[in-house]
């Protein structure tokens, strides 16, 4: 509970620090029998890695994974499945003038005044790497929902003032874009607004939609661990992430019950909603239709134009990162959101396995 | 862990329907020495309770609490505090027309298909009378971080297109005016809007802001237990809460990292940050600033036009709801947004605690 | 997770001290559609009340309980079950004169270290009367069990030095004799020697059994959630417990594996094992073999002899305690220890739900 | 949640099979600020290697650990720490015989029925390779408490029907005799004991007892969290152990309350209690005494003679186990018992810090 764990049923623990020897995650409570394989694996990892085009650091992180436990035969064994990816490119002399001095926008001043020791060669356990372990553990989640019908996608919304146009959505974009823009015409304007920024030494945010298909209807519960609160949570958990929306969102405060009530229809399939404003569940367990979320990113804190900041005696001075930093976040972080949300509906899906008696009576043949 | 129960060290668990004989909760971790009686949480409760104004629903719940246990002497004894509030108002005739039916925005088609049954007499577990018990668990937490020095503040922050105007803002209204906007103006226009709507069977929505003054730094751990991570599922668990946001929230999304970053500076008492786009934490640790978050509330979904929907048996029809339902819970959810954000950041504060091993030391003597 | 609630997804928080106003169990996670009754409850409850033989205190505690919530037309709706049973008998003035003074084997010590405070009416939260929840919980757990086919029984197998036989076995007498042992000639022999401490004022311990029929192969989990470790904690978290066996115990430490080991055999529903030393679980997984627990509860710590002891001044002094206490506990603790073993296992049926993905497939029709 | 964690504050995750490419742990939740190596950690791996000695397997188990993550500069930094010990003596084909048999005494049958699979190669995530990470994580744990203070001291107390003499104990032996008995006269007994159950191809039991001095007052809670609860659980999920006792143990349900209450005394440094039958707990919170728990852990289920048993296709046969491993494992489980103590005991100690209002006020200058 100290921290570095998420889920309850499918439950991961991350660990390690962006400039130590590794980084990892142990997947504990995946059901065994799931096909695994650490080329499964590396594929979702690969979607995160920096170096892929103009707007990310060109680092280069091979970012191998190796499976250490839990698979057995190609497949995984209901035991807790260790993944370990080891860091190769750290250069810590790029950060050693940084080694006493409080970065803006950072959690240097805030990690320093709580464990009174901080990880001067880069952003430690607060870096953004530590989302590697998440991917890695995602990749499982992702898997599992695979096999059971369910279906996620996400892609990058908006970057700066540059929305995506519904009209233009094209997802075979996704993965080739560097903007994982569903939409040609937004993903160059983008690119021009990023290019721009980093002229200006600046950085630049976003909006991340994650869309999850075919989920069950009675995922979730009706009051703390609702599917809607657990998702927050989750992707609020990922660094920058500012803002959380399901469904209409930040609209329905500005909209009438006639029009944010989706009405119940009848269907080959059962019962759906005509509409979607509420983003797939009520009361907080999941109705049958598109889970729909959204995050609020916020532009990268490392800039590379001079900022007032302050060092551990509390003296103020100006700072000028160097090194390499990507003027957005956003287009990496796709596959980081559709990770968080994958952990815990697979959780939600485990938890609600023991919903009613007769269900387990019929589990146990009863 | 199924579902009832939030928090690690300072854990709340609550219980009841909206038509069962009560509702309640239990409080597990709350420090022994804190000063607490049947009348400081009654105070909490009464500001959530119906009835009060033309905008709120006329049912007269007296909503009496009574604490069972974990005080003594007038004081916390570190056992478990036990709150029960008896239901006394229910009219479960007034619902009967809807026992097989599903009503739009709510959770009775949800509810139905996980657990096989619903309370028809109203929501039941998901009715907004489960907050009580958050209110009862909440007020515990108000007056544990007031004996810390830290203090909360919830208010409306809009209804409907009504917003606050910053330059008008006087706190002295709060719990006065019948929108809790601090802002006579905004209070008379929302009056007016919610008024409208009333007369068109409709319902609105708005957005809460909480602010948390004197927060220590240091709370919150840097990965999934993020303090604004558990901010966030604190806030979107509650029924109707659609959206979060930290600090800037949305915004920063559209804004360039030269604007984002809060630069530290030094101050009599040692570092703080010029600005407070952050909202109170980087890293998902609290930096010592003020802690704002902001929640989006859909409307009311019990509003008294005709709506679409299908009953148990999948067969389509039209429901036309009966019954005493505000118009905007907005106000109302004031005491539980500040409920929410206070138990979380109890359960925040004590977990920091074994943060550095020289503070263990120093605990034990060492 | 502040020490006031067991189990993962089967999850029971008990609150309440002996002179407060009620105690009380809240259990979350039951599956929806059992039928439950206060009266059904009430039997359980029945079993530990004190009062029914010359061994058991006179104290009159009615004991009723009441259900809050979670129970709808008979049968539970998955929703949390708020169970409270008010204390009724306590006269606050028996105790006054031990206000400052610790009991010898009690925990008015370490209570009053820990928390810097001590409820003087009593045990407070350490009282044996905390079990009045851990049995309504139980109660709902083993009528649970009953809809599996589970079956459990437990029984006092020695007060003091007196042993049950096994060749003189009748478990009809079970809820009949007062000493709760299966065995006339042992029950006989048990109450003189009772009466015996009786008047030297004096207590005696003795050793509970539990037998759980028809458990299903796989429960618990590998590693630090074992069935046996999960059956341990719940065990010796009853107040006067000091050892816990399962199967053969601590007779294992003298054997040699050729004894031990217990063979597969076939049979006509399978693999079984011809004898049981293991008591049950193999690897920490139930075997579905019978699982057979032990317990060793100490002497009542209240004796009606001067002892020696120390007050909240550190000063030495000699205690004489009044009042109403039994010279055994062991007779009514059975129901608690089926309570603890029953809850334990409805926890680990429900968390083996989600260990193979081809249930989890079947569970969703995929 | 799901089986291979435990601990709240100070949680341990413990990963990998005996046949795997390594196995580890990851330690969440150490205060920031503890010195700690490879070289600390190593030097109770080494406690728990085979091949030291006649007794044990003449398997050669490198075991040399690496610490990837939480420790910067020597100490810990608040991080998870993960460790990871590689696996590079597994002989595969020494097990293939027994791919598809069920060997008694061993989990192949649960985890074959609970998880639809089995790691024919060896015990896999059952086997006693497991340990390795619990004393990994134990180093870690015993390391703080010796920061604290605080002292453990494990030791075998018997094997088969060999008791140590209390008057003969010399604790220097430890880690020197290869019984791990702190009793020259026993450990040769001992030894010839188990050499003549070794020409018999037999194994052999055993008690180990453990420790801990110095243990502050007021760690645990009254109700399931009681110290002795937690105690029971960490050390019954150890593979063998299938008794606990804490104090007198057993021996309690044999005396009477005269006899087992301990009597409360002054001293120089304020209240302790004249004798020990408590073990250092009183309702479950410690009680400044010495912490004194034994377990009780069954022969080696290995043995070389012919069992009967069954096949996965429940064909009944004979199987004759062909392989290395230990007659004992009782001296080896000693670090691994000192381990699950420990980290049970810093866990309660981290858990106790806001158990008083006043200390958590002063802890953050209130």
């Amino acid at each position: 509970m100290a921290g570095s764990s998420i889920g309850n049923l499918f439950r991961i623990s991350t660990w390690g620090e962006s400039h130590g020897p590794a980084l990892g995650v142990v997947v504990d409570g995946c059901p065994a029998g799931l096909p695994l394989s650490e080329e499964m694996v590396q594929a979702y990892l690969d979607r995160r890695k920096p170096g892929q085009s103009s707007i990310s650091t060109p680092r280069k992180e091979a970012d191998q994974v190796e499976i250490l436990s839990g698979v057995f035969e190609g497949k995984t064994t209901g035991c807790p499945i260790s993944m370990v990816v080891r860091n190769t490119s750290q250069k810590s002399h790029d950060y050693s003038q940084i080694k006493d001095v409080y970065r803006p926008g950072h959690a240097d001043f805030t990690f320093d005044s709580k464990y009174g020791f901080r990880d001067y060669r880069g952003g430690g356990r607060s870096s953004g790497r530590e989302t590697v372990g998440r991917v890695a553990a995602g990749a499982v989640a992702i898997e599992l929902l695979k096999q059971m019908g369910i279906e996620i996608c996400g892609y990058t919304q908006s970057i700066g003032p540059v929305q995506i146009n519904r009209e233009r959505l094209d997802f075979s974009l996704l993965g080739k874009n560097p903007t994982n823009m569903p939409d040609p015409v937004a993903n160059e304007q983008a690119m021009e607004y990023i290019g721009q920024c980093q002229l200006e030494k600046d950085s630049v945010g976003g909006v991340v939609c994650c869309q999850v298909k075919n989920v069950p209807v009675g995922l979730g519960d009706p009051v703390f661990e609702k599917l809607d609160a657990n998702l927050a949570k989750a992707l609020v958990s990922i660094g920058a992430v500012k803002a959380f929306e399901i469904g209409d969102g930040i609209q329905v405060s500005m909209t009438k019950g006639s029009e944010n009530n989706d009405p119940f229809i009848k269907t080959e399939s059962g019962v759906e909603k005509s509409t979607n404003h509420a983003g797939g569940t009520l009361g907080g367990i999941s109705d049958g239709d598109c889970v729909e979320v959204r995050v609020h990113i916020k532009p990268t804190p490392s800039i590379f134009q001079p900022q007032k900041t302050v060092n551990r005696d509390v003296e103020e001075l100006e700072i000028q990162i160097q090194g390499r930093h990507d003027p957005v976040i956003v287009p990496r972080a796709v596959v980081v959101v559709e990770s968080m949300v994958a952990i815990t509906i697979v959780d939600a899906l485990l938890m609600n396995m023991s919903a009613k008696l007769e269900k387990v009576q019929a589990f146990y043949n009863r």
